[in-house]
Protein backbone atom coordinates (compact mmCIF):
# COMPACT_ATOMS: atom_id res chain seq x y z
CA UNK A 1 0.00 0.00 0.00
CA UNK A 2 0.96 3.48 -0.74
CA UNK A 3 0.23 7.07 0.00
CA UNK A 4 -3.05 8.31 0.73
CA UNK A 5 -4.36 10.49 -1.63
CA UNK A 6 -6.54 12.54 0.07
CA UNK A 7 -7.32 13.72 3.76
CA UNK A 8 -10.94 12.25 3.78
CA UNK A 9 -9.52 10.76 6.71
CA UNK A 10 -7.59 13.11 8.57
CA UNK A 11 -8.29 14.23 11.87
CA UNK A 12 -7.09 17.05 14.09
CA UNK A 13 -6.46 15.80 17.67
CA UNK A 14 -7.04 19.44 19.31
CA UNK A 15 -4.38 19.38 21.34
CA UNK A 16 -2.47 20.06 18.13
CA UNK A 17 -3.12 23.41 18.24
CA UNK A 18 -3.84 23.85 22.58
CA UNK A 19 -3.59 27.52 22.13
CA UNK A 20 -6.94 27.54 19.96
CA UNK A 21 -10.35 27.29 21.95
CA UNK A 22 -12.90 24.80 20.02
CA UNK A 23 -14.30 27.34 18.28
CA UNK A 24 -10.95 28.57 16.98
CA UNK A 25 -10.33 25.02 16.29
CA UNK A 26 -13.41 23.73 14.09
CA UNK A 27 -12.83 27.43 12.32
CA UNK A 28 -9.27 26.20 11.34
CA UNK A 29 -10.32 22.48 10.30
CA UNK A 30 -13.26 24.63 8.03
CA UNK A 31 -10.75 26.66 6.35
CA UNK A 32 -8.59 23.63 6.12
CA UNK A 33 -11.25 21.38 4.63
CA UNK A 34 -10.02 18.94 7.41
CA UNK A 35 -13.16 17.26 7.80
CA UNK A 36 -12.65 15.58 11.49
CA UNK A 37 -11.82 16.67 15.10
CA UNK A 38 -11.03 14.93 18.64
CA UNK A 39 -12.08 17.12 20.94
CA UNK A 40 -10.54 16.80 24.55
CA UNK A 41 -12.89 17.14 27.53
CA UNK A 42 -11.06 19.88 29.35
CA UNK A 43 -11.84 22.02 26.04
CA UNK A 44 -15.45 21.90 26.35
CA UNK A 45 -15.87 23.86 29.15
CA UNK A 46 -15.26 26.96 27.71
CA UNK A 47 -17.97 26.90 25.49
CA UNK A 48 -20.47 24.22 27.46
CA UNK A 49 -21.54 21.22 25.79
CA UNK A 50 -24.21 22.14 23.93
CA UNK A 51 -22.58 25.45 22.22
CA UNK A 52 -19.15 22.88 21.26
CA UNK A 53 -22.24 20.24 19.78
CA UNK A 54 -23.21 23.54 17.75
CA UNK A 55 -20.29 24.51 16.94
CA UNK A 56 -18.72 21.82 15.39
CA UNK A 57 -22.80 20.80 13.85
CA UNK A 58 -22.49 24.21 12.28
CA UNK A 59 -18.80 23.60 10.75
CA UNK A 60 -20.10 20.34 9.55
CA UNK A 61 -17.26 18.50 10.82
CA UNK A 62 -17.23 15.25 12.49
CA UNK A 63 -15.91 13.95 15.74
CA UNK A 64 -13.09 11.45 15.70
CA UNK A 65 -13.59 10.60 19.32
CA UNK A 66 -13.40 12.39 22.48
CA UNK A 67 -10.17 12.26 24.81
CA UNK A 68 -10.84 10.84 27.46
CA UNK A 69 -12.37 8.59 30.12
CA UNK A 70 -9.84 6.58 31.81
CA UNK A 71 -8.07 6.72 34.92
CA UNK A 72 -9.19 4.29 37.01
CA UNK A 73 -6.74 2.91 39.79
CA UNK A 74 -6.88 5.00 42.96
CA UNK A 75 -6.39 4.42 46.61
CA UNK A 76 -9.65 4.19 48.12
CA UNK A 77 -13.24 2.34 46.89
CA UNK A 78 -14.54 5.86 47.20
CA UNK A 79 -12.13 7.68 45.06
CA UNK A 80 -12.60 5.00 42.59
CA UNK A 81 -16.16 5.02 42.62
CA UNK A 82 -15.97 8.91 41.70
CA UNK A 83 -13.80 7.95 38.72
CA UNK A 84 -16.19 5.56 37.63
CA UNK A 85 -18.94 8.52 37.81
CA UNK A 86 -16.64 11.06 35.57
CA UNK A 87 -16.25 7.90 32.85
CA UNK A 88 -20.35 7.97 33.21
CA UNK A 89 -20.20 11.77 32.37
CA UNK A 90 -17.53 11.64 29.58
CA UNK A 91 -19.79 8.70 27.59
CA UNK A 92 -22.92 11.67 28.10
CA UNK A 93 -20.45 13.57 26.78
CA UNK A 94 -19.34 11.71 23.61
CA UNK A 95 -22.76 10.70 22.38
CA UNK A 96 -23.75 14.21 22.79
CA UNK A 97 -21.01 15.10 20.36
CA UNK A 98 -22.04 12.40 18.07
CA UNK A 99 -18.74 10.68 17.96
CA UNK A 100 -18.81 6.66 18.84
CA UNK A 101 -15.72 6.53 20.35
CA UNK A 102 -14.33 7.08 24.14
CA UNK A 103 -10.51 6.76 24.48
CA UNK A 104 -9.30 5.56 27.66
CA UNK A 105 -6.16 6.88 29.55
CA UNK A 106 -6.36 4.38 32.03
CA UNK A 107 -4.29 5.67 35.17
CA UNK A 108 -1.32 5.71 37.41
CA UNK A 109 -1.31 3.43 40.06
CA UNK A 110 -2.04 4.89 43.78
CA UNK A 111 1.35 3.08 45.07
CA UNK A 112 4.07 1.16 43.87
CA UNK A 113 1.84 -1.96 43.71
CA UNK A 114 1.28 -1.74 39.47
CA UNK A 115 -0.28 -5.15 39.09
CA UNK A 116 -2.68 -4.14 41.82
CA UNK A 117 -3.49 -1.08 39.74
CA UNK A 118 -3.67 -3.10 36.26
CA UNK A 119 -6.67 -4.87 38.38
CA UNK A 120 -8.27 -1.98 39.10
CA UNK A 121 -8.82 -0.50 35.28
CA UNK A 122 -9.81 -3.62 34.27
CA UNK A 123 -12.77 -3.42 36.97
CA UNK A 124 -13.07 -0.25 36.27
CA UNK A 125 -13.87 -0.53 32.67
CA UNK A 126 -16.00 -3.68 32.97
CA UNK A 127 -18.05 -1.08 35.44
CA UNK A 128 -18.43 1.19 32.92
CA UNK A 129 -19.05 -1.06 29.89
CA UNK A 130 -23.44 -1.22 30.14
CA UNK A 131 -23.16 2.53 30.61
CA UNK A 132 -21.39 2.64 27.15
CA UNK A 133 -23.66 0.68 25.21
CA UNK A 134 -26.70 2.03 26.61
CA UNK A 135 -25.37 5.28 25.41
CA UNK A 136 -23.69 3.88 22.10
CA UNK A 137 -20.08 4.29 22.70
CA UNK A 138 -17.11 2.54 22.08
CA UNK A 139 -14.63 2.59 24.43
CA UNK A 140 -10.58 2.59 22.96
CA UNK A 141 -8.20 1.28 25.24
CA UNK A 142 -4.87 3.53 24.13
CA UNK A 143 -1.56 1.87 25.51
CA UNK A 144 0.66 4.59 26.23
CA UNK A 145 4.43 4.83 26.28
CA UNK A 146 5.59 3.34 29.22
CA UNK A 147 7.73 6.35 30.19
CA UNK A 148 4.47 7.33 31.45
CA UNK A 149 3.77 4.26 33.50
CA UNK A 150 4.19 6.30 36.47
CA UNK A 151 2.08 9.42 35.79
CA UNK A 152 -0.69 8.32 32.80
CA UNK A 153 -1.06 4.56 32.58
CA UNK A 154 -0.17 1.08 33.80
CA UNK A 155 -1.45 0.28 30.58
CA UNK A 156 1.62 0.50 28.48
CA UNK A 157 1.68 -2.29 25.36
CA UNK A 158 -0.71 -3.01 22.72
CA UNK A 159 -0.73 -6.63 23.91
CA UNK A 160 -2.69 -5.75 27.68
CA UNK A 161 -4.72 -3.62 25.97
CA UNK A 162 -5.40 -6.26 23.64
CA UNK A 163 -5.94 -9.13 26.60
CA UNK A 164 -8.29 -6.69 28.27
CA UNK A 165 -10.60 -6.28 25.30
CA UNK A 166 -10.61 -10.26 24.51
CA UNK A 167 -11.64 -10.50 28.10
CA UNK A 168 -14.41 -8.51 27.98
CA UNK A 169 -16.47 -9.94 25.19
CA UNK A 170 -17.82 -7.43 23.30
CA UNK A 171 -18.00 -4.95 20.74
CA UNK A 172 -18.39 -1.98 23.18
CA UNK A 173 -14.49 -2.17 24.13
CA UNK A 174 -11.49 -1.95 21.54
CA UNK A 175 -7.82 -0.75 21.31
CA UNK A 176 -6.86 2.97 20.22
CA UNK A 177 -3.05 2.77 18.00
CA UNK A 178 -1.05 5.85 18.64
CA UNK A 179 2.42 5.33 16.53
CA UNK A 180 4.06 7.92 19.25
CA UNK A 181 2.86 5.17 22.26
CA UNK A 182 4.13 1.81 20.54
CA UNK A 183 6.74 2.50 17.86
CA UNK A 184 9.65 0.42 19.98
CA UNK A 185 7.73 -2.55 20.77
CA UNK A 186 9.42 -5.76 19.09
CA UNK A 187 6.19 -7.09 19.35
CA UNK A 188 4.09 -3.78 17.56
CA UNK A 189 2.95 -6.35 14.54
CA UNK A 190 2.14 -8.97 15.98
CA UNK A 191 -0.57 -7.26 18.36
CA UNK A 192 -2.07 -5.06 15.38
CA UNK A 193 -2.78 -8.45 13.87
CA UNK A 194 -4.42 -9.52 16.92
CA UNK A 195 -6.04 -5.86 17.33
CA UNK A 196 -8.22 -6.87 13.60
CA UNK A 197 -11.38 -5.81 14.07
CA UNK A 198 -11.01 -4.37 17.24
CA UNK A 199 -8.66 -1.07 16.67
CA UNK A 200 -11.34 2.27 17.24
CA UNK A 201 -8.90 4.88 16.60
CA UNK A 202 -5.38 5.36 14.91
CA UNK A 203 -3.26 8.63 15.93
CA UNK A 204 -0.48 9.43 14.27
CA UNK A 205 2.81 12.31 15.23
CA UNK A 206 6.83 11.36 15.15
CA UNK A 207 9.45 10.64 17.29
CA UNK A 208 11.91 12.75 17.44
CA UNK A 209 16.16 12.78 18.26
CA UNK A 210 17.39 14.08 20.29
CA UNK A 211 13.74 13.99 22.46
CA UNK A 212 13.55 17.10 23.92
CA UNK A 213 11.14 16.42 26.82
CA UNK A 214 8.69 13.04 28.33
CA UNK A 215 5.64 15.18 27.33
CA UNK A 216 6.38 17.80 25.43
CA UNK A 217 8.49 16.26 23.20
CA UNK A 218 6.20 14.55 19.76
CA UNK A 219 7.02 15.63 16.55
CA UNK A 220 5.25 16.38 13.47
CA UNK A 221 5.07 13.29 11.15
CA UNK A 222 8.00 12.88 8.62
CA UNK A 223 10.42 14.75 11.38
CA UNK A 224 11.22 11.60 13.15
CA UNK A 225 12.02 8.07 13.19
CA UNK A 226 8.88 6.21 13.18
CA UNK A 227 7.80 3.95 10.39
CA UNK A 228 4.35 5.52 9.85
CA UNK A 229 3.62 4.10 6.68
CA UNK A 230 4.58 0.49 7.50
CA UNK A 231 2.53 1.03 10.97
CA UNK A 232 -0.82 2.63 9.08
CA UNK A 233 -0.09 -0.37 6.42
CA UNK A 234 -0.71 -2.89 9.15
CA UNK A 235 -3.72 -1.11 11.16
CA UNK A 236 -5.53 -1.50 7.78
CA UNK A 237 -4.43 -5.06 7.29
CA UNK A 238 -5.94 -5.43 10.34
CA UNK A 239 -9.57 -4.01 9.12
CA UNK A 240 -8.95 -0.18 10.63
CA UNK A 241 -10.79 2.23 7.68
CA UNK A 242 -11.82 5.18 10.17
CA UNK A 243 -10.18 8.50 11.08
CA UNK A 244 -6.88 9.28 11.25
CA UNK A 245 -5.96 11.35 13.99
CA UNK A 246 -2.87 13.74 14.26
CA UNK A 247 -2.16 14.51 17.57
CA UNK A 248 1.15 16.58 18.67
CA UNK A 249 2.36 17.50 22.25
CA UNK A 250 4.83 20.12 20.92
CA UNK A 251 5.53 23.77 22.36
CA UNK A 252 7.11 24.59 19.79
CA UNK A 253 4.11 23.24 17.79
CA UNK A 254 1.74 24.90 20.05
CA UNK A 255 3.44 28.81 19.22
CA UNK A 256 2.78 28.29 15.50
CA UNK A 257 -0.11 29.60 14.02
CA UNK A 258 -2.82 27.14 13.84
CA UNK A 259 -3.76 27.38 10.58
CA UNK A 260 0.11 26.94 9.31
CA UNK A 261 0.18 23.90 11.26
CA UNK A 262 -2.69 22.59 9.87
CA UNK A 263 -1.21 23.35 6.35
CA UNK A 264 1.93 21.30 7.26
CA UNK A 265 -0.54 18.52 8.87
CA UNK A 266 -1.99 17.97 5.75
CA UNK A 267 1.27 18.09 3.29
CA UNK A 268 2.66 15.61 6.11
CA UNK A 269 0.30 13.75 6.20
CA UNK A 270 -0.28 12.93 2.50
CA UNK A 271 3.77 12.25 2.26
CA UNK A 272 4.19 10.20 5.36
CA UNK A 273 1.40 8.77 6.99
CA UNK B 1 12.84 -12.33 52.07
CA UNK B 2 13.52 -9.29 53.45
CA UNK B 3 16.13 -6.55 54.07
CA UNK B 4 19.34 -6.89 53.46
CA UNK B 5 21.48 -6.72 56.24
CA UNK B 6 24.67 -5.24 54.86
CA UNK B 7 26.51 -4.04 52.03
CA UNK B 8 28.81 -6.08 50.86
CA UNK B 9 26.70 -6.67 47.14
CA UNK B 10 26.65 -2.74 47.02
CA UNK B 11 28.56 -1.16 44.21
CA UNK B 12 28.88 2.16 42.92
CA UNK B 13 28.41 2.66 39.63
CA UNK B 14 30.63 5.59 38.60
CA UNK B 15 28.28 7.33 36.59
CA UNK B 16 26.47 8.21 39.98
CA UNK B 17 29.24 10.55 41.14
CA UNK B 18 29.43 12.16 37.79
CA UNK B 19 31.75 14.71 39.04
CA UNK B 20 34.66 12.50 40.34
CA UNK B 21 37.07 11.14 38.00
CA UNK B 22 37.75 7.61 38.93
CA UNK B 23 40.65 8.30 41.68
CA UNK B 24 37.91 10.25 43.75
CA UNK B 25 35.46 7.70 43.58
CA UNK B 26 37.48 4.79 44.40
CA UNK B 27 38.87 7.08 47.54
CA UNK B 28 34.86 7.73 47.97
CA UNK B 29 34.08 4.36 48.27
CA UNK B 30 37.02 3.17 50.24
CA UNK B 31 35.91 6.05 53.23
CA UNK B 32 32.27 4.65 52.72
CA UNK B 33 33.45 1.11 52.60
CA UNK B 34 31.73 0.35 49.93
CA UNK B 35 33.46 -3.06 48.47
CA UNK B 36 32.69 -2.71 44.56
CA UNK B 37 32.93 0.07 41.78
CA UNK B 38 31.25 -0.46 38.10
CA UNK B 39 33.48 1.85 36.02
CA UNK B 40 32.91 3.72 32.96
CA UNK B 41 34.87 3.47 30.05
CA UNK B 42 34.97 7.39 29.01
CA UNK B 43 36.28 7.55 32.45
CA UNK B 44 39.24 5.39 32.12
CA UNK B 45 40.66 7.72 29.86
CA UNK B 46 41.60 10.63 32.86
CA UNK B 47 43.94 8.13 33.94
CA UNK B 48 44.57 5.67 31.25
CA UNK B 49 44.24 1.88 31.86
CA UNK B 50 47.16 0.82 33.42
CA UNK B 51 47.00 4.09 36.26
CA UNK B 52 43.25 3.35 36.99
CA UNK B 53 43.63 0.11 37.30
CA UNK B 54 46.38 0.31 39.86
CA UNK B 55 44.28 2.78 41.64
CA UNK B 56 41.22 0.32 41.79
CA UNK B 57 43.15 -2.82 43.16
CA UNK B 58 45.22 -0.41 45.70
CA UNK B 59 42.45 0.68 47.56
CA UNK B 60 41.06 -3.22 47.65
CA UNK B 61 37.93 -2.95 45.28
CA UNK B 62 36.26 -4.95 43.43
CA UNK B 63 34.90 -3.81 40.07
CA UNK B 64 31.40 -5.31 39.21
CA UNK B 65 31.44 -4.51 35.55
CA UNK B 66 32.21 -2.43 32.94
CA UNK B 67 30.54 0.02 31.40
CA UNK B 68 29.39 -0.30 28.05
CA UNK B 69 30.47 -2.23 25.03
CA UNK B 70 27.25 -2.33 21.97
CA UNK B 71 26.19 -0.11 20.29
CA UNK B 72 25.83 -2.70 17.24
CA UNK B 73 23.79 -1.02 14.57
CA UNK B 74 25.31 0.90 11.99
CA UNK B 75 24.26 2.12 8.44
CA UNK B 76 27.51 0.38 6.61
CA UNK B 77 29.16 -2.85 6.98
CA UNK B 78 32.38 -0.62 7.84
CA UNK B 79 30.74 1.27 10.11
CA UNK B 80 29.53 -1.59 12.55
CA UNK B 81 32.99 -3.45 11.69
CA UNK B 82 34.59 -0.37 13.48
CA UNK B 83 31.96 -0.77 15.98
CA UNK B 84 33.44 -5.14 16.69
CA UNK B 85 36.55 -3.56 17.28
CA UNK B 86 35.78 -0.72 19.86
CA UNK B 87 33.77 -3.82 21.54
CA UNK B 88 37.21 -5.83 21.05
CA UNK B 89 39.15 -3.21 22.70
CA UNK B 90 36.45 -2.81 25.48
CA UNK B 91 36.37 -6.65 26.37
CA UNK B 92 40.62 -6.33 26.58
CA UNK B 93 39.64 -3.22 29.06
CA UNK B 94 37.20 -5.55 31.14
CA UNK B 95 39.51 -7.81 31.19
CA UNK B 96 42.73 -5.94 32.49
CA UNK B 97 40.47 -4.14 34.98
CA UNK B 98 39.89 -7.74 36.92
CA UNK B 99 35.88 -7.61 35.77
CA UNK B 100 34.60 -10.34 34.10
CA UNK B 101 31.55 -8.39 33.01
CA UNK B 102 30.83 -5.99 29.76
CA UNK B 103 27.92 -4.24 29.83
CA UNK B 104 26.26 -4.32 26.60
CA UNK B 105 23.80 -1.19 25.16
CA UNK B 106 23.04 -2.04 22.61
CA UNK B 107 22.51 0.88 20.33
CA UNK B 108 19.95 2.74 18.19
CA UNK B 109 18.55 2.21 14.56
CA UNK B 110 20.79 3.99 11.49
CA UNK B 111 17.25 4.99 9.88
CA UNK B 112 13.63 3.88 10.44
CA UNK B 113 14.36 0.19 10.36
CA UNK B 114 13.80 -0.52 13.81
CA UNK B 115 13.84 -4.61 13.53
CA UNK B 116 17.07 -4.62 10.97
CA UNK B 117 18.64 -2.73 13.40
CA UNK B 118 17.79 -5.51 16.00
CA UNK B 119 19.18 -8.40 13.26
CA UNK B 120 22.24 -5.90 13.60
CA UNK B 121 22.53 -6.20 17.39
CA UNK B 122 22.22 -9.86 17.11
CA UNK B 123 25.03 -9.67 14.56
CA UNK B 124 27.01 -8.17 16.54
CA UNK B 125 26.95 -9.91 19.84
CA UNK B 126 27.86 -13.32 17.63
CA UNK B 127 30.56 -11.77 16.29
CA UNK B 128 32.27 -11.05 20.13
CA UNK B 129 31.53 -13.40 21.68
CA UNK B 130 34.09 -15.52 20.97
CA UNK B 131 36.78 -13.38 21.02
CA UNK B 132 35.24 -12.30 25.35
CA UNK B 133 35.41 -15.78 25.52
CA UNK B 134 39.45 -15.54 24.98
CA UNK B 135 39.27 -12.87 27.45
CA UNK B 136 37.13 -14.71 30.67
CA UNK B 137 34.48 -12.46 29.76
CA UNK B 138 31.00 -12.42 29.91
CA UNK B 139 28.48 -10.06 27.70
CA UNK B 140 25.93 -8.47 29.77
CA UNK B 141 22.76 -7.64 27.23
CA UNK B 142 21.08 -4.93 29.28
CA UNK B 143 17.40 -3.80 27.73
CA UNK B 144 16.99 -0.35 27.80
CA UNK B 145 13.64 1.52 28.76
CA UNK B 146 11.43 2.23 25.55
CA UNK B 147 11.86 5.96 26.18
CA UNK B 148 15.53 5.01 24.80
CA UNK B 149 15.14 2.88 21.42
CA UNK B 150 15.37 5.93 19.26
CA UNK B 151 19.04 7.15 20.25
CA UNK B 152 20.61 4.20 22.39
CA UNK B 153 19.00 0.49 22.48
CA UNK B 154 16.64 -1.39 20.07
CA UNK B 155 16.66 -4.00 22.60
CA UNK B 156 13.95 -2.49 25.25
CA UNK B 157 12.49 -5.90 26.89
CA UNK B 158 13.87 -8.49 28.98
CA UNK B 159 12.20 -10.62 26.57
CA UNK B 160 14.16 -9.11 23.80
CA UNK B 161 17.31 -9.39 26.05
CA UNK B 162 16.14 -13.36 27.01
CA UNK B 163 15.93 -14.23 23.50
CA UNK B 164 19.11 -13.28 22.30
CA UNK B 165 20.75 -15.53 25.18
CA UNK B 166 18.83 -18.22 24.30
CA UNK B 167 19.84 -18.13 20.90
CA UNK B 168 23.51 -18.39 21.48
CA UNK B 169 23.72 -21.02 23.63
CA UNK B 170 26.88 -19.99 25.43
CA UNK B 171 27.77 -18.78 29.32
CA UNK B 172 29.35 -16.05 27.42
CA UNK B 173 26.22 -14.47 27.11
CA UNK B 174 23.60 -13.25 29.89
CA UNK B 175 21.23 -10.08 30.70
CA UNK B 176 21.81 -7.50 33.20
CA UNK B 177 18.70 -6.56 34.82
CA UNK B 178 18.24 -2.88 35.54
CA UNK B 179 15.20 -1.19 37.57
CA UNK B 180 14.63 1.78 35.69
CA UNK B 181 14.27 0.39 32.87
CA UNK B 182 12.23 -2.89 33.57
CA UNK B 183 9.89 -2.06 36.37
CA UNK B 184 7.31 -0.83 34.20
CA UNK B 185 7.19 -3.94 32.33
CA UNK B 186 3.64 -6.28 32.41
CA UNK B 187 5.82 -9.39 31.60
CA UNK B 188 8.51 -8.77 34.07
CA UNK B 189 8.19 -11.30 36.94
CA UNK B 190 8.29 -13.95 34.04
CA UNK B 191 10.77 -12.65 32.10
CA UNK B 192 13.08 -12.26 35.74
CA UNK B 193 12.61 -16.26 36.00
CA UNK B 194 13.19 -16.75 32.38
CA UNK B 195 16.98 -15.62 33.07
CA UNK B 196 17.38 -17.81 35.97
CA UNK B 197 21.06 -18.52 35.90
CA UNK B 198 21.73 -15.64 33.06
CA UNK B 199 21.56 -12.86 35.18
CA UNK B 200 24.82 -10.82 35.09
CA UNK B 201 24.17 -7.85 37.03
CA UNK B 202 21.69 -5.92 38.97
CA UNK B 203 20.94 -2.41 38.67
CA UNK B 204 18.94 0.11 40.95
CA UNK B 205 17.64 3.53 40.96
CA UNK B 206 14.38 4.60 41.31
CA UNK B 207 11.85 6.54 39.18
CA UNK B 208 10.72 9.62 40.29
CA UNK B 209 7.18 11.15 39.74
CA UNK B 210 7.39 13.78 38.49
CA UNK B 211 10.36 12.34 36.36
CA UNK B 212 11.94 15.56 35.59
CA UNK B 213 13.77 14.36 32.23
CA UNK B 214 14.58 11.43 29.81
CA UNK B 215 17.98 11.02 30.64
CA UNK B 216 18.93 12.81 33.85
CA UNK B 217 15.41 11.90 35.99
CA UNK B 218 16.73 8.96 37.91
CA UNK B 219 16.15 9.28 41.37
CA UNK B 220 17.77 7.78 44.50
CA UNK B 221 16.38 4.59 45.98
CA UNK B 222 13.03 5.05 47.86
CA UNK B 223 12.50 8.41 46.47
CA UNK B 224 9.68 7.00 43.30
CA UNK B 225 7.43 4.13 43.04
CA UNK B 226 9.74 0.91 42.05
CA UNK B 227 9.18 -2.14 44.29
CA UNK B 228 12.67 -2.44 44.79
CA UNK B 229 12.26 -5.35 47.13
CA UNK B 230 9.87 -6.71 44.97
CA UNK B 231 12.48 -7.06 41.44
CA UNK B 232 15.20 -7.66 43.85
CA UNK B 233 13.55 -10.78 45.92
CA UNK B 234 12.55 -12.14 42.01
CA UNK B 235 16.50 -11.23 40.72
CA UNK B 236 17.36 -13.68 43.76
CA UNK B 237 15.15 -16.57 42.97
CA UNK B 238 16.16 -16.35 39.83
CA UNK B 239 19.85 -17.33 41.30
CA UNK B 240 21.65 -13.85 41.15
CA UNK B 241 24.15 -13.16 44.37
CA UNK B 242 26.30 -10.45 42.76
CA UNK B 243 26.90 -7.15 43.23
CA UNK B 244 23.81 -4.60 43.00
CA UNK B 245 24.70 -1.73 41.85
CA UNK B 246 23.68 2.10 42.08
CA UNK B 247 23.53 3.93 39.05
CA UNK B 248 21.96 7.37 38.74
CA UNK B 249 21.92 9.70 36.23
CA UNK B 250 20.88 13.35 37.84
CA UNK B 251 21.91 16.16 37.79
CA UNK B 252 20.96 17.36 41.13
CA UNK B 253 22.28 14.02 42.62
CA UNK B 254 25.65 15.17 40.87
CA UNK B 255 25.87 18.18 42.11
CA UNK B 256 26.02 17.37 45.92
CA UNK B 257 29.28 16.04 47.59
CA UNK B 258 30.01 12.63 46.56
CA UNK B 259 30.54 11.64 49.91
CA UNK B 260 27.07 12.65 51.41
CA UNK B 261 26.07 10.93 48.14
CA UNK B 262 27.35 7.65 49.20
CA UNK B 263 26.35 7.97 52.71
CA UNK B 264 22.73 8.38 51.81
CA UNK B 265 23.10 5.14 49.22
CA UNK B 266 24.23 3.08 51.92
CA UNK B 267 21.38 4.30 54.05
CA UNK B 268 18.90 3.66 50.94
CA UNK B 269 20.47 0.33 50.37
CA UNK B 270 20.10 -0.93 53.64
CA UNK B 271 16.13 0.43 53.49
CA UNK B 272 14.22 -0.17 50.09
CA UNK B 273 17.13 -2.43 48.24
Amino acid sequence: MGNIETIERLSLNQITTDKWNLREAVDGCARADIPSIAIWRHKLTELGLAESKKVVQDAGLSVSSLCRGGMFPAATNLERQERIEDNKRAIEEAAELGTDVLVLVCGPAPDKDIDAARKMVAEGIEQIIPFAQEHGIKLGIEPLHPMYAAERSVIVTLNQANTLVEQFKTDAVGVVVDVFHVWWDPDLYNQISRASGKILGYHVSDWIVPTPDLLMGRGMMGDGVIDLRKIRNAVEKAGYKGPIEVEIFNEEIWNRPGDQVLGQIKERYLEFV
